[in-house]
């Protein structure tokens, strides 16, 4: 059974804090280092007693059985041809939790050609809170990950599994185009789309200057996730720009039909439409 | 002080057997008729003690010092124009729960013709509820209560908002355009792009043929209304096309904008159009 002893943590904002505090949870005597640019995010896990100790990135890479990347995507990539360059230790697992998996899979090429085990990973978390400050042992509870394998084995995935098995994770495995697919389906499309529909609805009740009432609970739902970090993204949106826009296209699609069918007081046609949307999700529902 | 001593209510689905539980704890010796198509629905609220007696529409109308009608829209104005034949009590109140307002208020104006006092009402409920057995005293605590008034006097309007008070309703009064502006923009197209992005994402994951995980907050939150009636659904989209189609062609324009920034990579009007979003949701979370 392989041990991952000591974990080297890159990266420790809402996932990467997140992330030290499952393994600190499954495994205590496993050792945690980290390093982040923010020097207070490192100190108050230390201060907790989460992280053991803050190391740059050479030193805590070389030490580490396992290296979690948790930066921004393209911190990701940066440190993928970073480690390439490094003596690591023989049999790490080297793993991320970035949002895209086919332009982090081709970074990791130079390191798994080297030989080093590279598994690439993605937990679905909640996209407005950002910061350790908001990590939470249960911020993944139920939650999905992705793991996208490169060229890990089996019994390495499954020693990185068993550490995160305080997260209550459901795991799913998928190529790299089916997770960037899925995810800019199932996230990038909703979060533009609300975007959006914030930046039409909010200005225009503001003109009527009168007194809108209590937001509805459609209204709420429909664009919370409008709360997300402009920060992050708009590097998202950048980075992903062509699968993003082959969703928007798609969206564009449904929202003409219903348009169309609406403007020529088809009926029928509306009514098939919002019957086969009002099945779909509750059947989404079932899956919670 | 006026007081409103028999209520005669048209249509006992989710909003009026709600408005007959309200009244009848405000005023328990307020005698409470009604009507529905649907028999079983009276039966169930007469078993339950909120509704006195069932009654035909015409029997029920003419015993009444304050009649509601909660019937679809369409339903609503077909019974304006009965009420306009009819003798009823001398300083009745007529009043409604329709979702929209422009229409009505004209559907009304034969009845105030006549000098039988009109207010128009809306009560912003969850929408993908309905029926009778949804009926709960409490259903729109904290919810917005549109009044958009025709010709009925101040006293009469304070004595109507007396028998609401168990409901914990935020009343707003509007013109009747007003109304239908912000619910149109509010409301309807909410709906309408949470139906058009199910039937976008969900068809296209299923065609992945992959374990897609537990669907995300974000996904179920952008989606969520879209549980909503179809039959419902379908005549408010069909009765409110024009206002409908204005809100959606401002939407395509907040889409398009984003779309543009995204394709040509100009990060800081993306930026900016994100911040804007966020700024503007965080402000209306405050109003709850």
């Amino acid at each position: 059974m392989i041990k991952l002893k000591s974990v080297f943590i890159n990266g420790l904002g809402l996932i990467g804090a997140t992330m030290a505090r499952i393994i600190k949870a499954a495994s205590p005597t496993t050792t945690i280092t980290a390093f982040d640019s923010k020097q207070e995010n490192v100190t108050t896990m230390v201060a907790a007693g989460v992280v053991d100790q803050t190391v740059d990135f050479a030193t805590g890479a070389s030490q580490a059985d396992l290296i979690i990347l948790a930066t921004p995507v393209s911190g990701i990539c940066e440190s993928l041809h970073q480690l390439a360059q490094l003596d690591l230790k023989p049999g790490v697992l080297v793993t991320d939790v970035g949002s895209s998996k086919e332009t982090i899979l081709r970074a990791a090429e130079p390191l798994m050609d080297r030989g080093v085990q590279f598994l690439g990973g993605h937990p679905m978390a909640g996209s407005h809170l950002t910061g350790s400050q908001n990590s939470r042992l249960d911020l993944l509870a139920n939650h999905s990950f992705f793991l996208v394998n490169g060229n890990a084995s089996p019994t390495t995935i499954k020693a990185y599994q068993a550490l995160l098995v305080p997260a209550q994770l459901h795991f799913s495995a998928l190529t790299a185009e089916q997770h960037d697919q899925l995810v800019s389906a199932t996230s990038h499309l909703p979060h533009m789309v609300a975007f959006a529909l914030t930046n039409t609805i909010i200005p225009e009740v503001d003109d009527m200057a009168i007194d809108p009432g209590i937001p509805s609970g459609g209204l709420l739902d429909t664009t919370r996730i409008a709360k997300a970090d402009p920060d992050m993204w708009t590097a998202i949106f950048t980075s992903e720009r062509a699968d993003l826009l082959a969703q928007i296209d798609q969206f564009q699609k449904q929202l003409t039909r219903l348009r169309t069918a609406i403007s020529v007081d088809d009926q029928e046609s509306i009514h098939d439409q919002l019957q086969a949307a009002n099945t779909a999700r509750r059947r989404l529902e079932d899956k919670r």
